[in-house]
């Protein structure tokens, strides 16, 4: 559980902590956020997790509300404050709170929100493990996925739509067949040919910050890369698939709508690439950091 | 301004007025709205309102905080309390406040929050003798927009992208190019041989209360009414163009991305039922109701 929330400058009991009824993040979905994951108390590819933020906000002409290393020092503080070892911070920024209007209403000072919460990483790693299931669902989303807004409602139905049918994920799959990305991780596969295929970062999916190291991480590898979109089909017929986020690193599919990919089990690139991306959460990005794709 | 708003079985002082940091309206675009015109102290088209919120609510398998006329009874004291006599009042739904995660949370109560506003009828009649510029710009939302759900950046952006243009609203244009509806509002023309034309309520439009009313009252005028998409090259060739929401009621639009719409000027049309909404709005339908058309 969260005890202390960040609002706006303050430090609040989790209970407490609230944002005014016109904010703009709860009438117009007009904000972005990050979630960034804690490992022994360090944060995981922090920079590259600011450095999309700042983006998101520029992409909607959200003003940047402080400097990346004041912000660093308030997402430090939050986690401090709620003595977590292990977990992920969630922070999330809108335009602000502003008598109702559709267009950006003028001299408003953007909402700052930060939650820690203790997390445990050996549930991720038992998944990683065993490897999960994910279902296809279509993706309706908007055309700006590219942008971390908090407009997630299409997510939060396609990962209920997953839950339901007792999977792990749901692989959003456009008007053409296509998947796009999982509806809070981004989508890979192994080809037979031990080929790694995943989306080009365009407005179509959200450029992974946990996607842009396990990148570097397999180029380190020597493996081959191809960014394309691939079809539920390919996937099928794909020797490993599997998913990569803040919260889960890298985590194997395998099956899709209840089919096996591979041989049903983790395979042997996803299982390795997660060794490797542990072994970069641990060491908190002090000594290198995967740059951040912009599509 | 707003004195006292609702929330959650409670009347409040607008400024306290907050809802938690984990609200999912405010973390995942999580909830639904409905904004009901009052005048001279009634609402307007009140039923259809809460028979489409009812059916947002629904369609998001959102629990029903109350029953209709428990929520008329909110709307109405929260309408007294703020002592409004003309202008509207905003109600937000949404599924709740719990630890973040995408799929649905169990065992919460929604979230409900009700403000009223003074409004001044006599700007959107002065809008309506003048008549308004549009402009157009691409739809980029998702794909269900026949859920009035709180999703609303891309239609904040577009109505941003109006304002900057100096334009009243923005007709947001799908890939075919074809009009879909405005940022805040539906789109109508009226052809050369003065035929309404207004797209169908399928997933792609929101079905408008104010657009439902309208059409009863363009039929008991014996207008013919084609329900199907129109292009932006028929919209400046037709005789008139207008739009319909909420607040605005029936707004002549005169011209579109900077080129005259018929003679430049509200339309005869347009006007008549401008008229007709007025009359209908100032009765509080307390007579008649325009049934909510389901997609």
């Amino acid at each position: 559980m969260s005890r202390i929330a960040y609002v706006n400058g303050q430090y609040v009991p989790y209970a407490q902590a609230g944002v005014h009824v016109e904010d703009r993040g709860f009438q117009f979905a007009d904000g972005v956020y990050e979630v960034v994951a804690i490992t022994d108390g360090g944060f995981v590819d922090l920079e590259g997790h600011l450095a999309r933020l700042e983006r998101s906000l520029d992409e909607l002409r959200i003003e940047r509300p402080m400097t990346r290393a004041a912000l660093s020092v308030v997402l430090r503080e939050t986690v401090r404050r709620n003595r977590v070892r292990n977990g992920s911070i969630y922070l999330q920024i809108t335009r602000g709170a502003a008598k109702r209007e559709f267009a950006f209403p003028a001299g408003i000072a953007p909402t700052v929100v930060a939650i820690a919460r203790h997390l445990d990483w050996n549930k991720a790693a038992a998944n990683a493990a065993r490897g999960v299931p994910a279902i296809t669902q279509p993706d309706i989303r908007w055309g700006r996925c590219d942008i971390k807004t908090v407009g997630l409602l299409p997510a939060a139905l396609a990962k209920q739509a997953a839950k339901e049918a007792g999977a792990y994920e749901a692989w959003l799959v456009d008007e053409k067949g296509f998947v796009t990305e999982g509806s809070s991780s981004n989508a890979w596969i192994v080809t037979k040919e031990n080929v790694l295929v995943t989306r080009a970062p365009t407005t179509e999916i959200l450029s992974g910050i946990t996607r842009a190291a396990v990148l570097e991480l397999a180029k380190r590898e020597g493996l081959k890369v191809e960014f394309r979109p691939f079809t539920v089909a390919e996937a099928l017929a794909a020797k490993e698939a599997f998913v990569s986020s803040a919260t889960s690193y890298v985590i194997p599919v395998v099956t899709l709508d209840g089919k096996p990919i591979g041989n049903g089990g983790p395979g042997v690139v996803a299982s390795r690439l997660r060794g490797l991306y542990e072994t970069h959460a641990a060491n908190h990005s002090s000594d290198w950091q995967a740059p951040f794709i912009s599509p």
